[in-house]
């Protein structure tokens, strides 16, 4: 199914029920600071982050990837929080110089350990919303040293789950999330929170109506 | 009237007839890079850039303001043209070195002669999207030097109308819009545009069905 295919699916879902966020009036009202259902994965981060005590007002969050259910929604939350805000992609010309002035650093590219720790200012907090199935024996042993436990995990399994980010981000980084394990979880958790608000809201509405 | 009751008669608009491109649902369609109805000051500005022949794929965008009307709207079309995208406010700790990375400078917080040349990388080109009625003296002296016409008519009128960017730019930019007479001519032609585009569209949809 092509991406016009899909968008032609999800605009046939009811604005009050569209608990991924993906509707155009879901979106736009992101935009305008007024959320109502907001996409999971952007959401979450919020969450964590919040949940962490890891400050956004003020900072400069860099996002990597302008996908319309992570990187675009992701910078609009981060914006509203008062974060001056960066979106970075495949055209940008120098991502690692680029992705180094990230107080917060979010990937979202869907590039197995493409964020190397040349990447992250020292202290920064990196959140790896990335979530790539490995199947390339040059690609797991560029991303874990020999005696690794993912590297001996992909030797008898065949393939393994990594993030966007290296896992050596995590001796420059403050704060990381890992995966698997780190944003996902959150995600479902924000999708059960959508559907809850959208039946309280319908409950709301038949008994005002 | 507040924003809340602002946004409320927004919301009464028709989104086929929405040719300010403010409703939420143009707005979400915005985002998905499927527009129908821009706002229209963003919209001319890329429409200037365009016809300029100034290149916005791969370079590196700053917009300073976060407006629904401007700044937001600015920063989606420049990333839908595949320009790395940053978005400035008052929130942003070193505003002058961060707007110094830009290629393209969009300056739209309403704030006379804010951008001075050390925001400024030289060459970049800078769009002034600020429109300030400037009425005290110590502001107009500080925007033009003694014996300058503007100054001359400030005296003389009592205010003068100046953009968001310091006129000493113009040493330093590659290419600068001038306050007024720059992107204001732009805004009232897109929205001529959208009224015309509006208007297809209902035609277009009257002999479909």
């Amino acid at each position: 199914m092509g991406a016009g295919a899909q968008q032609r699916v999800f605009d046939t879902i009811a604005a009050d029920k569209d608990v991924d966020g993906f509707s155009a009036e879901s979106v736009g009202l992101l935009v305008q600071n007024r959320p109502k259902l907001v996409a999971c994965t952007p959401a979450g981060v919020i969450e964590l982050l919040e949940r962490e005590g890891i400050a956004i007002a003020g900072r400069h969050a860099v996002v990597i990837g302008r996908s319309d259910i992570v990187g675009k929604p992701m910078a609009l939350l981060f914006l509203h929080r008062d974060a001056t805000v960066t979106i970075c992609h495949s055209r940008t010309p120098d991502l690692p110089s680029m992705c180094r002035q990230a107080d917060i650093l979010v990937a979202a590219v869907g590039k197995a350990g493409l964020v190397t720790r040349d990447f992250v200012k020292p202290g920064a907090t990196v959140v790896d919303v990335g979530m790539n199935r490995v199947t390339d024996p040059a690609v797991a042993s560029r991303l874990f040293p020999a005696g690794h436990a993912k590297l001996a995990s992909f030797q008898s399994k065949g393939s393994v789950l990594v993030g966007d980010v290296h896992p050596d981000v995590a001796e420059v980084a403050g704060a990381f999330t890992p995966v698997p394990g780190g944003v996902g979880p959150l995600t479902i958790t924000m999708l059960m929170m959508n559907t809850l608000r959208a039946a309280r809201a319908r409950v709301g509405s038949s008994v005002a109506g």
